[in-house]
């Protein structure tokens, strides 16, 4: 159990209703896929983070509540994009039809402009005024930077460049550091940096974060294949037509789950001079490590 | 002419040229992709409205001119998008090939994204930081609500909703409202927010502004069907298979004509107060009625 994971997502589903455009509004069948897409459960892992470095130091929570579903707007945007045709096209999205599947590419097309946008605008308009407006522009902008062409829509370009090529792990690395390492890290910094939190202090927080954000990819790999078959030391679904790089594909299973263990101890060290108030981002480490979905 | 057009647009032109990143950057596909369509010409009528208004209300032109270049990167991402196959399904574009004809589909939607992304990035990187943060927080607002689903996107949904479907001129008016005004509207607006005009400027703005985006759909709609076809006083365009609805097949070309006229007196009514300063903004206003293309 993590320290304050549950309130905290439970704070972030609440926030997601309340910021999210009501689904009565016109046009209503883009605001029901939004909702369809933003609101249907997952780890809220982005938001959290948010939230947790937040307090970490010593903000009050409804200043990052914001910007907390905003990344989880972003992420949620991402995830329809991704299902479209033209990219993965994908039926399923945990358990359920993509959104696609349900509104059509065109509205599911633009419900995922429109969280993106709105995700944007929820910060904007519903961060506390009484804060720093610096703060909100410097976190803003680490927001904007992550889910940009530097972070996951480049990350999201290259994953497509690189399918069906030879690939190395350098490669596969800099891909997932972009395509879900940048937002997992401006999480973190996003909420420290609202809280006022110095240079420092974000420094540590991006060493954390990258350690994190490149664990949390490596286990989602591993998840992948070890939930269908199980061949330790050897690459697997490296014979699949258009296979997606991955690290058990490129590594094996056994020295993925060691790159896992490495960049787990690397992720806790990193917290060190952060002390006990830090013990529920350590916490949230090793459940990215040994989670099971 | 209108007084200082030319050389807005040539800032623009350079801001553009300036802010989006470079075409050789990793991965250069999706760069080169946002520049193919946001550095393409057009009139830069969202970019060039911010500058004006912005000069009007005394501000210096580099304060705004990221908010300009913001402006024209959502407008080309809104094209993109617009041109994909699951909307217009569009092959060309002001004569050249679509975007997702040049670098395909998945490319073409992770650019009109970026495009958008980019657009926020380069406000809050580029406006300079010792403008009032409270300016560019109000601006960057306006701008991003003017792009969702209360502006730009519920547009599209709703013009997409509407196709084949019958539809009164109330309703064509708030599809068009959207879709095109709102960003107009914006345009205006951010600019002069941006030089810290008060609310009741802004007010008259927003009638200038309504009345502006109101006319240039109508003449838009006007140029499609005139370059082809002359029927004066009868409804055009009604029996085309998935005709999408627009002034002329809803009003006929006569009173369509009269309904322009008529706007363009209300925008040109609604700036008396601001006296001889704001020539530039009734210059463009009637260039908007009365161009060809």
């Amino acid at each position: 159990m993590i320290e304050g994971y549950e309130r905290y997502k439970t704070q972030v589903e609440s926030g997601l209703h309340r910021f999210l455009p009501d689904e009565t509004m016109v046009p209503s069948s883009v605001h029901r896929a939004m909702r369809y897409s933003a609101c249907d459960g997952g780890k809220r892992l982005r938001g959290v983070c948010c939230l947790m470095t937040h307090a970490l130091f010593g903000g009050s929570p409804d200043d990052a509540l914001p910007m907390a579903c905003a990344l989880e707007m972003i992420h949620a945007y991402s995830l329809i994009h991704d299902d479209l045709p033209c990219m993965d096209d994908d039926d399923l999205r945990r358990g359920k039809p993509t959104n696609h599947k349900v509104f059509g590419e065109a509205v599911a097309l633009l419900a995922g402009n429109s969280l993106l946008t709105h995700a944007i605008e929820t910060v904007l308009r519903h961060t506390p005024k009484t804060l720093d407006s610096k703060w909100i522009i410097k976190a803003l902008e680490e927001l904007v930077y992550a889910s940009g062409t530097c972070g996951m829509l480049g990350g999201q370009v290259m994953d497509l460049e690189a399918e069906g090529e030879p690939i190395n792990l350098e490669h596969l690395q800099e891909i997932h550091r972009r395509k879900t390492g940048a937002l997992i890290l401006a999480s973190l910094r996003t909420g420290a940096i609202l809280a006022g939190a110095d240079e420092t202090a974000l420094e540590t927080l991006t060493d954390y974060g990258e350690s994190l954000g490149l664990v949390f990819q490596i286990v989602d790999d591993l998840l992948d294949v070890t939930g269908t078959t199980e061949q330790l030391g050897k690459p697997v679904g490296s014979d699949e037509k258009n296979a997606k790089a991955t690290y058990p594909a490129l590594c094996g299973i056994e020295a993925s789950r060691r790159m896992a263990d490495d960049e787990l101890a690397k992720a806790i060290k990193a917290l060190e001079g952060f002390g006990e108030r830090a013990n529920n981002l350590r916490q949230l480490a090793e459940y990215v490590v040994y989670r099971d979905n």
